[in-house]
């Protein structure tokens, strides 16, 4: 068995699992800890180290979560064969340490992730003092099962909001709440029915992509224009059905213009064809003015509106809805209510609260302004220190753009070396349904996780890593 | 417009909403307001009665719940053509009121539903402490996204106590979390593979069934016997995975004993052969020894374990889990982690206090203790008041029993007859594939929702509704 035999110090800012994985990472990479090596099991580390199993655990996690380490069923926990471009603090700090007396500092990692979310503004002191108000609220009612299409209340203000700020227009009666984006749509694919042919943007969201296909469905990629997804190419297919981005085309970041709106319903007006509008983060728009969505301005009642909280609220309690059409709706009340409302009725009440004491508009706007700063960071850090070796694609909005690096370097290599100066870039290549990762010379950052100093710490070690 | 006028009584000890949903319902059931008739929108309602539109809402949603309206998308809320049977007060409450200054009182209903639980006992206090633990616990890193499979912590702990309880082995690593039964069967389904043929209990749960069908599986009703599902019938299928409920079968109440265990496993044993266990309401047993879960009796890695809180804890917060055997855990590590995690992190970092801190332990010895009493109550009260002329089926556990009544009455008489008395009981003919409605004597009874007052009434009620 491996011995990993720290001293933890308990007055350090960071918390003692970080501070194990940190060290276990550590002897990772300078190669103290070998590729296929097993990990103590929980029991015994903690016996070792003197510390919880759940302090082990959520090391043993943070490892796993990171790529080191990675758990094969009922064998316990290996070393992965880690990418040597990983070791990047291999030169400074993998001198003969002794890690009974000395704790390793690690450099932080840089990390454009496009999922990650700014919650220092969130009011967290009112969420709790509403989150109390919903578990004494008529104690008790709230725990038992609730309506399957969500509460009547929160239905309301998202029918409210969603008029107001978006364009939608709906009744209550219209949504169905539910935990994710993915667990809607399955629902959707089943209401609308998985006999069509579905449309998706190419590249467009593969999680959209991938649940589809799971569930048996056609698909059919459709490429995009600067306007996006493209009209013509859609009318060549047998596609009825057709998922887009229209706020903030995923990945590209295109605003779809009010034309090109109005072309896509056009094509909808035939019989049982049905647009999938997901307004993943329409909430953010930092240039020109607002379009109103797609749901607006359909007349035939042919357009799914998808919305979420994810980005906009709080990512962890899962509250996404869809907005109906009438013909689908009447297709839900007569056979899906038979499926159980899958988000939590409490967070669904404290959601209601917070929205209807107006924190919800202030925390928006709050968001709003924070990202739109950062926005500008990142744009003007690209523009001083990349300039023209880059473009920049979809910046009018949302919390990511599209960076075209013209350096000859592929994806891979972008991201690798990129890596090697301790910043993490994503790929682009896996949001297409063909994944064309050698023609690509385009990467995605996502900034909304990231602090101002570290976007602009990030954009001159790319600058570096890149050779620009 | 119907018009729609009564003083409501703030020292009512009724919440408004039931206040109002009762004056309407009586409105109905005396005939003042008629079948098909259109309810006044809510804004209007609101602004005649000076209530919030959140009441009328609830009313509403009240009176839809009870199947006396229904909505019309985009059109409104109309009266049904209400049950004639329904119409149990007529002849008490139906004299000329005058709503302005008489409120009507109401004979409560006894609902012998078998999705109620009892929260009396839930101790709300400790579950609210524990919630703002998780709110304050390391400020906001349970907001972000967690892991897909759920929270690592409270993993451990579902493991540890389903193998002390249910004689379940599994490590944290093989347990799945999801918001509900239907949303885990869904993705259980899409990992053992929808070209499998699936075989279900007839009758069955019909959750499982529907959900599975709407997937686009294939399914086949397996006939009983007394013993649980007929293995010589399942043999001759061309099935390759059985979804069973051991513990209490789903709804005939029966408990499989240890050799029929034995036998479906050996049927499993085939290549691709899997054992779905739903162990539903396992917690709660009245009669006999214990029998180990089929997945603890298990060699070959071939039964997937279904639990869920939704009985033993809080329906409403939506947390289920499945337990994946190593090979369909490897099948799951490899494409399924895609899907984001359906449970509140919040939620789940909370049950994990709750259980680690031993809370969950004894309110499951408390909740055992309470339904064992009513299910003493429910029996005694059959066999003394209705005698010989029922046979009570499935008795051993859960928090519903089956009831043949010898009265020949086929299942609809049963039912309206009850309700006509004011007790609603349950129809056992949708459990079954072919839905065998006139051949079936029997009803469902849920007894975890009601007092055992209630029940002894009900009970006296049914007497006098079945003429027995």
């Amino acid at each position: 068995m491996i011995e990993i035999t720290l001293i933890l110090d308990n007055k350090n800012s960071k918390p003692m699992y970080i501070q194990l994985a940190n060290h276990i990472k550590q002897e990772i990479l300078c190669g103290r800890i070998k590729p296929n090596e097993k990990l103590p099991s929980k029991r015994n580390l903690a016996n070792h180290l003197g510390l919880s199993i759940n302090t082990i655990q959520s090391a043993y996690e943070q490892l796993s979560a990171e790529g080191y380490v990675e758990s094969k069923p009922r064998k316990g926990l290996f070393v992965t064969t880690v990418n040597h471009d990983l070791k990047i603090n291999q030169n400074q700090s993998c001198e003969k340490v002794d890690s009974k007396t000395k704790l390793i500092q690690e450099k932080p990692m840089i990390d454009f992730n496009s999922g990650k979310v700014d919650l220092q503004l969130f009011p967290y002191s009112i969420w709790r003092k509403l989150t109390l108000q919903s578990l004494y609220e008529d104690e008790g009612k709230l725990f038992y099962m609730g309506n399957p299409q969500g509460e009547v209340n929160l239905r309301e203000q998202i029918s409210a909001h969603l008029y107001a700020s978006r364009g939608v227009r709906c009744s209550p009666e219209q949504i169905v709440i539910g935990a994710g984006i993915q667990v809607l749509l399955g629902l959707l694919c089943l209401i609308i029915g998985k006999e069509h042919t579905y449309a998706l943007e190419n590249p467009g969201f593969h999680r959209t992509r991938i649940t589809l296909q799971d569930l048996g469905v056609q698909t059919v990629p459709i490429s995009l224009d600067e306007d996006g997804i493209n009209i013509t190419h859609l009318k060549k297919t047998d596609a009825n059905v057709v998922y887009v981005t229209p706020s903030h085309q995923f990945p590209n970041g295109m605003i779809m213009p009010i034309s090109r709106r109005m072309e896509l319903l056009k094509w909808a007006e035939e019989k049982n064809r049905y647009i999938i509008e997901d307004d993943y983060d329409g909430e953010y728009r930092y240039k020109g003015k607002p379009i109103p969505s797609l749901q607006g301005l359909d007349k035939n009642e042919k357009v799914v509106y998808l919305g979420t909280f994810s980005k906009s609220l709080i990512p962890s309690i899962r509250i996404s809805y869809i907005v109906l059409p009438s013909s689908l709706l009447n297709r839900y009340e007569e056979h899906f209510t038979i499926y159980k409302q899958t988000v939590s009725r409490l967070h669904q009440d404290t959601l209601f609260r917070f929205i209807n004491d107006g924190h919800w508009d202030s925390h928006l706007n709050k968001m709003r302004t924070l990202y739109r700063k950062k926005h500008e960071t990142l744009t003007s850090a690209i523009k001083n220190l990349l300039g023209e070796k880059v473009k920049v694609i979809g910046q009018k909005s949302g919390l990511h753009i599209v960076l075209e690096v013209k350096n000859n370097m592929n994806e891979n290599e972008l991201i690798s070396k990129a890596a090697s100066k301790g910043v993490k870039v994503y790929p682009l290549s896996i949001y297409y349904q063909d994944g064309l990762q050698s023609k690509v010379h385009r990467i995605l950052l996502g900034f909304g996780g990231l602090t101002e100093t570290e976007i602009h710490i990030g954009i001159r070690l790319l600058k570096v890593a890149w050779e620009l």
